[in-house]
């Protein structure tokens, strides 16, 4: 079964390199969501944690070989399906972000792991989780 | 930008109903992954949580209407980044499951709030992310 989803908003960040994870990142930047989409965003606060989740555009395509990976700060060869990493099945992506301004269709965010130009998918609240360990 | 997915699995239960949030649900079902992704199951583990990634696949179609919905434990009208919402510009789904077991390609889990049926897009680790109430 294939699903096609359409691109709802992008990253943009002028740090040319971004950590390999939300957790480990202070790196600042925008969300910008399409003009449609705005009053959708209506209720996200500043200083709030969103889960943004993405589509890794610069993936290279998977084949059953990224099944099992080594991720860079492991030393064990990990089931993808334990990984972050963005050779998956469907190169989706989730990262949490802190909100740090709001202003119209523009978020501007800290703790970027994704790319200028990565392609957004969806925006969530955190419900029922919260970060293990505080900002 | 449109952008094409595969199902890689199904949700399995004989649960006729499922709780709005995976935060308030105890129904068990099964997680089917497609055999071939198989081996990349290995390192989940009994007892963990996973963050499962679906799709909403009984969604009426998304329109601009429903950027602003009144959730069913909400008095407000919320933004629909603000909710977890099936109706929303792309219909994927999150939901945080405790595996109870795990078997080939089979996960069995606990805390289901969607239906059977549901197809499956991603599995990911919880890194840097905990429940805000234990189970």
């Amino acid at each position: 079964m294939n699903i096609q989803f359409r691109t709802i908003g992008f990253i943009k960040t002028d740090s040319p390199t971004v950590p390999r994870h939300w957790t480990i990142s202070n790196v600042a930047g925008k969300i910008i969501i399409d003009e449609e989409y705005m009053k959708g965003l209506k209720d996200i606060q500043k200083g709030q944690d969103i889960m943004v989740i993405f589509y890794f555009h610069q993936s290279p395509e998977f084949t059953l070989d990224h099944l099992i990976q080594s991720p860079p700060h492991h030393n064990k060869r990990l089931g993808v399906f334990s990984t972050c990493s963005p050779m998956r099945p469907n190169p989706i992506g989730m990262s949490v972000l802190r909100v740090v301004d709001r202003e119209e269709h523009i978020l501007y965010v800290t703790g970027l792991d994704m790319v200028d130009r990565t392609p957004i998918l969806d925006i969530k609240p955190l419900t029922g989780l919260k970060r293990e360990r505080a900002l």
